[in-house]
């Protein structure tokens, strides 16, 4: 493949016992509780190098809930941890999760520019506004702030955030007296002073390897979007169908045009999650064990539960109405996960007994060979519905193993995935520019 | 050496240029502008490794000043930046410093937990409450918090992060259902609320190898000292002589007492700036080029500039008062810093002349041949008036290689310095206790 070959991106989520509730307890080695053992992470790590992946993805929410029958999904921080493996394994990509409504702009700022650089340019800050009142309880007495105080604050961060990784850029300077470390163009005070922020600046890091990280985004409501077009250069959204994704892309697109983004700048790299067997039958049972369903009935059982439908009325097999799905905007929950349920049963016609097997954990559902798995994944992607996803593995680290040795080969055979790492950054592999 | 035998700790500060503000103009290879390359630190860490130092050292500021004439200090996150570092360096200590008035106890306690798994029980936490009206100015529009405000959220702070470094502790639950990841005793809440934070917990950071990252403190006004006595393990202070060193000691081991601690696990580590020549001459030149005052004329100069003295009225040669030399309790400074002087100049009669060549940067300096460097360091330390020293190379990494290749062995030699790394954690190597 060349530089301007279009081609699939892909990252892998790397979050302790991976993305379905149970799958941990069917390990295939019986280990359980090696999730915050540094040696855990480097196989990952490395088995995602040997896939080529573009990028280890870790979700964060700081927050634990130690209740019976769960597991921790959030434990080690997401940037020391990726520090500590961009530091072991080369080339691959890190998007770490962070909260905009829980840090300063200046020391997140700082954090983030120190890791692009001792990485040689692979970070990717995922900037959430943390949703979860538990969430609020760690970081003092007052309470959650609303949506409309928490997506503003969010843009300023961001803004804040890109004057600060400018600020300092020795390159500014040109040549200088031997006996001066830095000349008057070096560093510049941004003297922000906002709403939400005010920050005089220079930030003490210099401008790394990309300009600056590669900013991600996860929101779906319509501030979301809005944050998404604005500031998002990856976009991990949840598109269940390719109806729902051109649908979003077009959205994002639009409100991009209106900021004044170039929307080939912005790549969409939804959730998905596979599920891979000898057949697809061994796929299907797979999904009903690791999701701790159990059966297609304990799935069915699971889908009326969530969606509030009385057992009584519940007909599997009847074809459920996409209005039903509609998430209540004033809810506390991520929107956009909501969101995917009702975009899908609006553009397509499903009974429950099939849309159970369309989504795991509001992201996109893909089980069968590894044949079946490489062809949906691509289905989406060949047409621009999708520049590539961000893998899911129901089961860490078996299921990586697994996709990195049955599906990544096919991938690599239909020529639409690369065999070895090309390009030097993240920016480079998903064609991203370099900001100014 | 066995366990039991005292021994001499050495860490080693590895601030971007070395300690010394003209020190970099001087380095041999003629590189200046590779302190925030990745392979700089990587050097230095392994040179410090090759020295069995006890720890890396980095002080920090969340602030860049870029003055002609001046060089950052601090530039890329310590926490970040010895994570790196600690996955591809064995062995060697981590002490981040970290401001306890511009960060979430949650955040922060997560991070150090993170990175003391990451690195086996490697990391030391030295907690400032930063007292620079500039840093302030880099978060929020509020003016500095006073003093006796500061310390005693410093002092909650580290309450709350001990709370939460003990709040989730696997092994508590004994043996667990094989289908539960967790038991009931795994973790629970901290529901704290306290004057300045309330954080709920637990963290969601399992307890580490250390138990907790063994903490540093620095202060010595009246405030710092009883943070220090009440948490800090490993005192990075000043100490300028042998009866200053033995009165900060007293103080120290009295409130400690107070406080309940057994003043036996509080390790004295002040700063310690050693500048090593093939004769005494040589290291009293190298002393006023890298200082950058050009002269012994020129330290004098200097002395009376930053004591307020009038040059009018400067006898080089008379005599000192220490009474002039006490600090101002109400300027917004380090008051441990200036202190130094005061104590110094009231325990031995000294001229300027004299008193120029015994500090750097407030800390002890220390000049001759290795061997005379090494008798300094041993002086202090053979009576229990020190337990070790942070040494500050002049000028990284030229004067860390040195003192490894020449003043190292010389300790070795003399039985009171380890040959090779013992035990397993900064804990083990300095004689601290674990927390229960």
């Amino acid at each position: 493949m060349t530089d301007t070959t279009r081609r699939l991106n892909l990252n892998v989520g790397i979050n302790t016992t991976g993305y379905l509730g149970a799958a941990w307890t069917h390990r295939r080695d019986g280990t359980r509780q090696d999730v915050y053992d540094p040696a855990y992470y480097l196989r990952i790590a490395r088995l995602a190098h040997r896939g080529v992946f573009d990028a280890l993805f870790l979700s964060d929410m700081p927050l634990l809930r130690p209740e019976p029958g769960s597991r921790p999904l959030h434990t080690l921080d997401p940037l020391i941890l990726l520090t500590s493996l961009a530091a072991q394994v080369p080339d691959i990509g890190l998007v770490a999760t962070v909260s905009s409504t829980y840090n300063s702009p200046y020391n997140l700022a700082r954090r983030a520019q120190s890791l692009d650089i001792l990485s040689g340019g692979r970070l990717v800050l995922n900037i959430v506004s943390n949703f979860v009142p538990e969430v609020a309880a760690n970081f003092g007495n007052d309470p959650l702030p609303p949506r409309e105080i928490r997506y503003p604050r969010a843009d300023e961060f961001l803004q804040v955030a890109k004057k600060l990784w400018a600020s300092w850029d020795p390159r500014r300077d040109g040549d200088i007296d031997p006996g001066q470390f830095w000349g008057p163009d070096s560093a510049h005070p941004i003297e922000h002073d906002g709403d939400y922020f005010a920050v005089r600046g220079a930030l003490n890091v210099p401008r790394g390897p990309q300009g600056h990280p590669v900013i991600a985004q996860a929101g779906a409501s319509d501030w979301g979007l809005d944050l998404a077009a604005k500031h998002g250069e990856i976009i991990y959204c949840n598109i269940l169908s390719r109806a729902a994704g051109q649908s979003f892309r077009q959205k994002v697109n639009e409100r991009a045009v209106r900021f004044g983004r170039d929307p080939s700048t912005i790549k969409l790299v939804p959730g998905l999650v596979a599920i891979i067997g000898e057949s697809r039958e061994e796929a299907l049972r797979k999904h009903e064990l690791f999701s701790g369903a159990g059966s297609e009935d304990g799935l069915l059982a699971r889908f009326a539960r969530e969606h509030g439908i009385d057992p009584a009325d519940f007909d599997p097999d009847a074809p459920l109405d996409g209005e039903d799905f509609i998430p209540d905007g004033d809810r506390i929950q991520a929107v956009g996960m909501g969101r995917g349920w009702a975009e899908l049963l609006t553009h397509e016609r499903l009974t429950a007994r099939q849309a159970v097997r369309r989504a795991e954990g509001n992201h996109r559902l893909v089980l069968g060979t590894a044949e079946e798995v490489a062809d949906q994944i691509i289905d989406l992607w060949a047409d621009g519905t999708v520049d590539g996803y961000t893998y899911q593995p129901p089961r860490a680290p078996d299921d990586i193993e697994e996709f990195v040795d049955k599906v990544v080969p096919i991938l690599q055979d239909r020529g639409v995935y690369p065999r070895a790492y090309e390009g030097r950054t993240v920016r480079d592999r998903y064609g991203l520019p370099y900001p100014d």
